[in-house]
């Protein structure tokens, strides 16, 4: 059983990853902390709060984090972000709405207790950017040495980026953040695009989705296939599979070969927001991040349609 | 035994792959060909006939390939490789001369010849631009169905370049090449900055070279003293095991780690040159094309130490 605190910006593929946290019987979700990035931090609160709320899940509390980068002003979603996801997050539907409110607690803060008093015992899942366990580090930094596995999505560091050819959205949103959690000394799992590209959900898994008649699965049915609708890439009626690939890696890293390496994220230039190696640091023969770089996908996709239609089929 | 073609822009990384080589018993040396880069094609030549009538290796014949890139005009060397190398790409040392002189079939010709007579028993190790294989492949395509292993130095995968931050020199010199060959359907390995800058060559080994009192071993010495000098990294007193490395992975390829990975080089835009991985192949169940990523830097470096020491104490 892993005990786990996912950090959501709510956007389409981070509700595949709640719902998939949600139904998955090895995950012990504790909470979810709020974050920007496909949306406002109070959006996606939102957004987790109704979707949960749909799941029958109301008792995982929800907190709000960090509102925008380390060094950076407010923050509005960008037109790619609204489009891709929808301008409210949920493919601009109306979902269900809940009446429950977010945790009068902080998502920084949260985050430092759960890590006080689970230690070891609590995996932290990031579909954003860093900034929340970036800023919890720089709140406690005592919480260094008590902390489990950190599990990120995000960066590409053998395939080109998303953002543009160098950089992915969320290492790119606040490449300090990142950087500091990087280079922190913690135990993190980088989730990149060069695995998560290699996973693709299709309109057969959604047809599915839809027909247990559920309101569950035919809301997300609808989400996921406006999410693939406004996938631009070469196999067509896919989605790739970003942030449930990195809950997935939580529970199973076995599925994903990783590849030790030190890592830095550059923060100036033309490529501010790359992860990338740190040749300074090559010669550590205990690397402090494990970035994946290889997926079972034949195992990986499966496993994640069977568990979201276990939870769509259970809830009525 | 591995029936091998060097393909050498001869400075003096290239000059330790020679040697290497030459020494191997494992390495049944069929011919050198000769590319630009380091230095200009003419010279490469000339120091590599040098080098092995040093190593009274005269009878492995040398041939001169192509002058400059593909869509490029003619070739002076940089002032980085000028530093890095000497300006006469060794060192700028008095070697002893040869009478020898290239053979005066072209690089190329040779290259398509070995490959129809050898077939899948040739492996052609590349330590510069790709040039000369590229033009083999578009002078005699038919080549491509018997071509054995090409194993390149070249590419910077998950570490940043050393011509800048996305791109290596070798791929760099004639990305329009490299590209070609890397997407030509033949089986090439990489072997990129990612492991050839994970093992280092230190004045410790220099000076055993020189202490067997041989002149090989003490122009080897000098030559790679003054490279050393000339490295701007980290750890001083050291220097990166380009070359040699390649020609190690063309033989023990177990002391890799290998991504099977579908690559391709960015050929315009700012990071021109850049070898990743292509999204459009990702799906690619079979990739073409392998990155070495890890290397057993513990085994290799006092391997071509040992190999190298060997050939210099015997050569008087």
């Amino acid at each position: 059983m892993v005990n786990m605190i996912l950090d959501l910006d709510t956007g389409i593929d981070d509700a595949m990853a709640l719902a998939y946290a949600v139904s998955n019987p090895e995950i012990n979700l504790i909470g979810v902390t709020c974050t920007y990035g496909n949306v406002k931090t109070a959006d996606g609160g939102r957004n987790a709060l109704n979707l949960l709320g749909m799941m029958h899940a109301d008792s995982i509390p929800v907190y709000l984090g960090q509102e925008h980068a380390f060094h950076k002003g407010p923050f509005t979603p960008s037109p790619v972000s609204q489009r891709i996801h929808g301008e409210n997050g949920v493919a601009n539907r109306d979902i269900v709405q809940t009446t429950k409110k977010p945790e009068t607690q902080d998502a920084v803060d949260f985050l430092i207790e759960s890590i006080h008093t689970l230690k070891q015992d609590l995996t932290i899942v990031t579909t954003g950017p860093l900034t929340n366990v970036a800023t919890a580090l720089q709140k406690d930094p005592s919480i260094k040495d008590h902390i489990g596995k950190v599990v990120v999505m995000g960066g590409a560091l053998t395939v080109p980026g998303n953002v543009n050819e160098f950089c992915e959205a969320n290492i790119h949103q606040d490449p300090i953040a990142a950087h500091f959690v990087c280079t922190s000394g913690i135990d993190v799992t980088i989730v990149p695009l060069d695995v998560t590209q290699r996973s693709l959900l299709t309109t057969d898994h959604t047809k599915q989705w839809r027909e247990t008649g559920t309101e569950l699965g035919k809301t997300y049915a609808a989400m996921v296939e406006y999410y693939i609708s406004q996938h631009i890439h070469n196999v067509p009626f896919t989605c790739f599979i970003h942030d449930p690939s990195v809950a997935i890696c939580a529970v199973y890293p076995h599925l994903f070969t990783t590849l030790p390496l030190n890592v830095k994220v550059i923060t100036t230039g033309i490529s501010e927001g790359r992860l990338t190696g740190d040749p300074d640091r090559l010669y550590d023969e205990h690397p402090q991040t494990k970035v994946c770089i290889g997926v079972d996908s034949k195992k990986l996709v499966p496993h994640l349609h069977t568990t979201l239609m276990k939870l769509f089929e259970r809830i009525t």
